[in-house]
């Protein structure tokens, strides 16, 4: 979604941004800056994501009728209590990538999908058929995108939203309404950087490979390392370095 | 902050990434994913962007010794409860785009700076500045910044971080510890695309100007505007489009 802004007398598109607040039984849970458009499975796909709904049970999100259609509520229950602070667990845990490497183990097992083969050379140019599917990308010049690919390199699902992390979930969302989940088969391509929470809902999607045009982080990598995913980064043209999991990769 | 990875068989540079634990009075407050380095700046400049303290009373920040000094602790008192969910104030607000404007405009008033003039040509060469002063871009590839420039382009500080918003924290923590809050007489510059949160942030610190190398979405240009800030983007080269404020623009 993009709106008509005037800048230097002339008519140009940007992407639109606005909240979004995600309810579970009526409760708020989270609220989010994200482009309108898929919003239901924006909310299945963070709640999945924040390990906060079983995605064998999760259903029927719709848009309430009020707050000019920002709201979506979910069916819960919730699995769990919201975390008031992320990645804290105990004093003698305390804040570390250590803490939030465990966390994310608590409730993501290592992916699966072992047997999954991809070319390093389709790896590479994943990026660019994720771009050439974006039609936001072309008319805003400023979106992200994530997508959904077959080990083919076959475009399941491409969504797009100004943040990173909600166009993932987005794609989230939409493989758990078409009974997708967990991920063991796909690949999953973003078109920014790689950090540890892209990693992290890639990770508690069951999605095997995850590329990307940018760089990782440190905790990215070793996140990916520590739940078997494969990690590739630095994907452009021919080129893609691949960090973690090479046994998938020809 | 970097380490270094092995991929494809040699060594390569990666941001580092780790959470920090921002407290107040020794309250919990948040946890952020950032590259570390001048974290005490970050936590401030945190605090002061969201209005949790007051910036002329706020001091004395300084990492805890537990924990991995993954913990910053700053003296408070907190002015105002912790947001459990931002943006919401009533229902018959509700969660939209002008009551995210609306809750902004609550604890910052619009920016000053009205007799501040930078030159066009000079506003679309700040990016580049920027980059040459990065250096763990140079080495990562992949770690975005937030530059202070005075409107001769003159570079203050900068700050690095794989978080666009911490990048931009730590510059207004710095500011504050060099008591030059409100930042009425100069320009901020990001590296990457302009987001409500980072016009947020510009307008509580009272910058009159924010420029970036990527697209504005459609509620940050809203908000400059509300703000009295003008906001510039997709800076490259000797090109820049004008948003909003282009009377301090020559």
């Amino acid at each position: 979604m993009h709106a008509l802004v005037e800048h230097d007398g002339r008519d140009d598109a940007v992407a639109v941004e606005e909240p979004l607040e995600i309810r579970v039984d009526g409760e708020p849970v989270a609220v989010t800056m994200r482009t309108p458009g898929h919003d239901e499975e924006l909310a299945l796909g963070f709640l999945v994501g924040e390990g906060l709904i079983d995605p064998m049970r999760a259903r029927a999100a719709g848009p309430t009728d009020d707050f000019a259609n920002n709201v979506v509520e979910v069916e819960g229950p919730l699995e769990r209590e919201l975390p008031t602070r992320r990645f804290y667990t105990s004093s003698s845990c305390g804040v570390c990538g250590k803490g939030a490497l465990d966390e994310v183990a608590v409730h993501a097992p290592p992916v699966g999908g072992d047997d999954l083969r991809i070319e390093r050379g389709l790896l590479a140019a994943l990026p660019d058929r994720l771009r050439q599917a974006q039609p936001e990308f072309d008319r805003t010049g400023g979106i992200h995108a994530t997508g959904l690919f077959t080990p083919r390199g076959e475009l399941l699902a491409v969504r797009e939203d100004v943040g990173r992390h909600n166009a993932m979930d987005k794609v989230i969302g939409w493989a758990l309404n078409q009974h997708r989940l967990p991920l063991s088969g796909s690949v999953l391509c973003v078109s920014g950087r790689l950090s540890f929470e892209l990693v992290q809902k890639a990770v508690v999607a069951g999605a095997p490979v995850l590329v990307g045009v940018g760089a990782p982080t440190s905790l990215a990598i070793a996140l990916a390392s520590d739940r078997n995913l494969t990690l590739a980064g630095f994907a452009r043209g021919d080129r893609v370095n691949l960090y973690t999991g090479d046994h998938r990769v020809l």
